[in-house]
């Protein structure tokens, strides 16, 4: 007998799979809340992916395999924020 | 003459400086969406803060330090939302 995958667990897999179609991708980290100041109006997952460059999330947001995965998660998805910045390393 | 800092300067500054009163406050990054992807809903700044544990943000969140600042940023600030989240490194 093959167990299925829950849902979730898997389009997390299809994302991190992402890595091996789309080169500027570096790198995927996931969480979810813990809570710890409940301001996080209703969002219950975070990922965190990190690109070569700037150019690199471009890139990524162009290919196919990017788009095929956007279809087959946001039917998934209430809603959803995406947020492309360069970090900044806060000096005082 | 002394020139003053730009308000959302100082605010960062002033944010980079829990560090030095808040210990299980690890390091900040911060950043503004570039936009590539347009899914941002009017936010505008990103602010990435590293804990020693997940006991440590609840140890921030209570801090007088995490909440005098609260109150000076607060009425600068239109929106916001928090994550509080444990990394996961996504294998496939």
């Amino acid at each position: 007998m093959k167990l299925e995958l829950p849902r979730s667990t898997k389009l997390i897999r299809d994302m991190a799979n992402l890595f091996n179609l789309i080169e500027p991708m570096k790198s995927l980290h996931w969480g979810m809340d813990v809570g710890a100041e409940k301001k996080i109006q209703g969002f219950t997952h975070v990922f965190e992916c990190t690109f070569e460059s700037m150019e690199g999330i471009a890139e990524y947001v162009a290919r196919p395999a990017h788009k095929e995965y956007a279809k087959t998660v946001m039917p998934n998805v209430e809603k959803f924020q995406v947020f492309d910045y360069k970090l900044t390393k806060a000096i005082i």
